[in-house]
Order: structure tokens, then sequence, then C-alpha cells
């Protein structure tokens, strides 16, 4: 399923580092007031003034995050600021830069990392980031892509996962589930296609799930909502994994519990028709699917009016005093201990 | 050549991702006073006051910068954050955090991961830096290692490439080739123990320059020094690839040529001794060798009394206008073009 309209192939031993990095960079300008210097010296500088900064990191391998049989490049590079910028966000942060490190076999031409970098450069310039730095060199096998992403942020409103009190709302953004039933839709086809290459799928009753799966979008437009409705969380984290392993990593850091309400879980009508399909549970994909990319929060009692119009914000629970664990309360109004699943590479 | 002191051999798959870097990152301390959070939430809190801040990256991978036949694990996390460090040094500023990322396939049991954070936990504690975050994950194939470097500066003392100007003397700290031909040496003992594996090598005449490629170090001295001195560098860089490619750099930065003097290079015996026994140009070594680590900087004219005694600086030639060219000056007193060896990855 990858768009291939490039017949020209270069070898990147054409260009060599120097000339390669100088080439995949070309394009990129500088947006933020805080970017000093970026690409071009032994390191890029920064002046954050009295703000803040917050860094994080995410790394993607090919064969273990990603399958370029159905993830074109371009979605790729998308993709790996997204998952970076999520994090920042999760702080209450505003994302000011990134920097991006490549690791390539030379199986790829020059043509597919000016694919993967066009994505790269779109997110940049959706989320007005700046690309300040990184790295580019050859690997024995596949693809690997490394980015640091940085932010800024008023002291005052740093949101870290520790802050959760009994009795705060649960709090989630958008939908969940999505992500993961676009990626058992887009296995379902590989298969497909290896067994008849001529088919033609049609895709179209799939088209949210999927772009929730190959073109995943951080929530940057929840950090200024916050502000606008003039509300702290008391505690953030972003859904990368399931929710119910979010849910329990937020408890934990704040020493809390959780009741969670089956009934409340915000889910897209297509990840209904969809698990249906697959006949798959929908809560079980909710609370284990994972890459959604949503922000997950509490919120004090005291500001549920500021944020209970907002079709942007789902209540989903509240806290409990760590003692009383964290349950899911079922539609059966039965309560059963939540569970992480998610991240099990190792096992593979 | 590695040493193996252990026999306990654990499965990564059996600690999952959190529990493997909660495992690997137990005993970091914080050291740093703008570290306000480091590993443990969706992003580190970094808070750097009135400097400004510089942010580096780079990425190890095995099989094209590192070979773990002869790279004991410990060395080599502690050389991934030395060629990080070096970069902020580089840039006349004190490196504070580090973030790590590791992609590693399951052929590495727990402990071998343990060796690795060993050595990085070393070089933090020796350079005085916090690991503030950082990914593990699981690789199709080989060992990777991405790590990003921050470091602090107050503006007035930010060194980049892009300031030296004609007349400038061009000086090199401690001396150079030696990493280069540390390789050639393992190498060569790689394929005696091909050969042999019963063969002990007698290694004693090399301890030198095996050591500046198994185990280098950033010159974190040097900043010190500078400030001791009063000397602020018209520019400096990292020679992390050959020296001649970083004069390069330099002078195309500037837009300024130079004279280099080869009779100025400074070698180490070792290396002097051990180009021979390979039959190999001790000049060339060190013009081409790279990995050394010790920083390339242009210092006015004016400030040559206060560097002129010094032990760990070596004025090595001279800036001029950009239409002369960057020449060496030989010891037959010809002037040949210098030309930009180093890294060539991608034609491997």
């Amino acid at each position: 399923m990858i768009e291939d309209k490039n017949t020209e192939k270069t070898d990147l031993s054409a260009l060599g580092e120097f000339g390669l990095i100088e080439h995949l960079t070309r394009n990129l300008t500088i947006k933020q007031t805080s970017t000093i210097k970026g690409i071009g010296d032994d390191a890029a500088v920064l002046e954050p003034g009295e703000k803040k900064i917050v860094v994080t990191t995410d790394l993607l391998v090919e064969g273990v995050h990603f399958d370029l049989s159905y993830m074109p490049l371009k979605h790729l590079g998308y993709k790996s600021v997204i998952v970076n910028l999520s994090d920042v966000y999760a702080m209450n942060a505003n994302a000011t830069q990134i920097t991006v490190s490549i690791a390539v076999s030379n199986r790829f031409p020059l043509e597919a990392l000016e694919e993967l970098y066009a994505g790269i450069e779109t997110a940049a310039a959706i989320y007005g980031i700046d690309v300040i730095g990184g790295d580019t060199t050859s690997s024995t096998k596949g693809l690997l892509i490394s980015v640091t992403a940085i932010g800024e942020v008023k002291t005052e409103k740093i949101t870290y996962r520790n802050g959760a009190k009994p009795n705060d709302l649960l709090v989630v953004t958008g939908d969940i589930g999505a992500a993961y039933l676009g990626l058992q839709v887009l296995e379902r086809e590989k298969e497909v296609f290896k067994v008849n290459p001529n088919n033609q799928p049609d895709l179209d009753a799939y088209t949210y799930i999927i772009e929730r799966q190959l073109k995943p979008e951080a929530r940057k437009d929840i950090v200024k909502l916050l502000e606008d409705l003039d509300v702290i969380p008391t505690s953030m984290i972003d859904i990368s994994d399931g929710l119910s392993s979010e849910i329990l990593h937020l408890c934990k850091a704040s020493n809390v519990g959780c009741d969670l309400y089956e009934n409340k879980l915000p889910l897209d009508p297509q990840v209904i028709s969809t698990a249906e399909e697959f006949n798959m549970d929908s809560t079980t994909i909710a609370l284990s699917g994972g890459e959604d990319y949503e922000l997950l929060m509490t919120i004090s009692q005291d500001d549920f009016p500021k944020i209970k119009a907002n079709p942007n914000l789902t209540v989903i629970g509240f806290i409990t005093e760590e003692s009383l664990g964290a349950h899911l309360v079922t539609r059966a109004e039965t309560k059963i201990p939540l569970q992480a699943q998610g991240w099990k590479n190792f096992e593979n």
C-alpha cells in the first residue's frame, strides 16, 4: 500500500553524511523565538528565558513499532514527531523544538529519506516547532528513528503524573481504541494482499480508524483549551499504551485509586462497528489498545463547571483513596480490578 | 576480548518495558540544580534560568560505529555519553543532562544492558551530569544507542564554528591520531584471535592508543581552563572526524582559509611508533583518523600570551583570508590543499 511515485533512486553513498544532512534539512526554517541556533554547529542553542523546559525522547524501530508494508514513509516521519509532542503536551507545555536522528540501511534510496523528512517537516510546520539537530547514519538492517522533543512551560502550569487527589475527576480527551483497530484492519489487508496482490481493498468503512493509526495527531489544542478555560489539571499523562495501563501509571505515581466507568468510555461509531466485525470487545480495545495519543488527566471537582460542556473532554470516572484500588465499573455495575496491558515488545 | 563475569542470564521479556527502565535507572541520582524532574514522567523538567542551553544528539549503531567483539559494553556505554558531551564542550558550554535511548535485540540478556548502563552511569558521575530520560525498546537486530546531551552557557561565552577571523591562531587540545591507531591494533588482534583463539595478545606497547579508542574522554577541563585563562575562542569545534575535515568545517562556516603546519601537529610517541609499525604516515593519521574528541579552536592573537605556556593547548597554524584557501604546510615547506577525509559509513 506504499504509494511510490519516485522513479529516481539515488544511492545514499553518493552524498556522504554531511551532504545528506544538508540535503535533508535544506528546507527547514526557524519559527520559535527561543531557538537561537538550529542545525549546523556542534550543538543547537536555545534561550527559554524564565520558563521551564521539558525534554522527552522516543525511539521507533522498524519491525517493532512500524511495518513499512502499510506505513508510508511520509506518515512514519509525521508519526515519529507526533508521539514525542504528545509527551510534551502531557506536561501541559508548548512544544518548541525537536532533534531527529535516523539510522537507515543502504536498501533505502535517498528518495525514501526525503519522503520521511517530508513527513517530519509537515509535522514541524503544523505544530509550529523547529527541527534543531539530529544525526543520520547507516544501519546494518532496517530503519530506526530517534526523536527528542523540547517544550516550554510556565512553572505554575507544569502538570506531572503525581498530583491526582481523591475525588478529582478522571478526564480523557477525544475518543479511544481507534488506532488499535485501524492496525487490525491494516494487518488483515496485508494478509489479503499476500494471497491476492491484485485485490483492491475497499477501506471506506475504516477511514477514521486507519487515519488514527497511520496519521495520529497530538493534542496541542488541549494545552490551549485548558489555558482558555483557566483549568490546570492536578495530573496528566498521554495515552500511548492502553488507557488502563496509563490510568495505573497515574494512580501509582499519585498514590491514589480510581473508579473508571465502562459506560463513559468515549468510542467512535467506527470503533464499535469494527470491533463487532472482528468479534472483539470494544471496552477491552479501549482499555488495552494504545497509540491513541489522547491525554488522560485529573481535574479538581471545583473545575467541573468549566469543563462540563466541552466536547473535547469526557469525564470517565473519579479518583479514590489508594487503599480502595483501581477498578472498572462495568455496565452491569460490577467492579473489576483494572489490569495493565499494552507494551509487550520484548515478548515477541 | 569481552570480559564476561556474569554467569546469570536474565531474559529481557521477564521485566517488560517499564520494569526494564526502572531496573536500569534505579541507581541514578540528580546532581544538577537545573534538573527539576528527571526520569519518571512524560518528560523531564529543567530550569536553566538566565543561561542559554545547548542541545546535541548522536546515534551509535552496532556494526557501523562499534564492534562488540573488542568493545566491552561498559566502555560502549561510557563512550556513547562522551561523544555527545564533546559536542557540548565544543560550544564552550557545561554539560548538565542527557537522555539515553537504547534499541536492543533479544540476544542481549538483562546483564548485558546492566553493563552498558554501568558505563553510562560512570560517565554521568565523572562528568557530573544527570540522566533525565530515555527509551528502551527491542530491535530486530543488534544494538543501537541514541544520546541527546544538554548543556548550559552564559550568552557571552557561546562559541560557534563561524567566528574565526584572519590572523587568529589555530589551536588544538591534547594530541591526535591515537584513537584511529588504537582501532587498527584492535582490528589486527581480532584477526589474530580468529586464527588462534588461544593466543594471548601482548598489548603493553599500545595501552595509550587502545584506551583512546575504547575509553575516550571529553574535554570538560578545557571549558574550565578557558574560563580560568579568561579566553573566549573566536570559534570552536570538536574533532570527531579527522582534523582536516573539522578544520574545513570551521573554515567554511567562518568564510576563512588557514595554514596548518605539519611539524606542529601534537602526536603521542605511541602514535609515531605504531604508525611506523603499520607502515602508515603519522601525519595522514592525524589529519584523517578521527574519534579523538579533542577540541579545535581559533584564538585571537591578543590572547596568545594567555595560552602560550599551557601544555593542553598547541598552536598548529593560523587563519587566513578565504581566498587563500586551506593548506597544509609540510615539513619540506611546500603547501598542499587540505582535503576532507573521515566519515564514509554509507560507502561500506
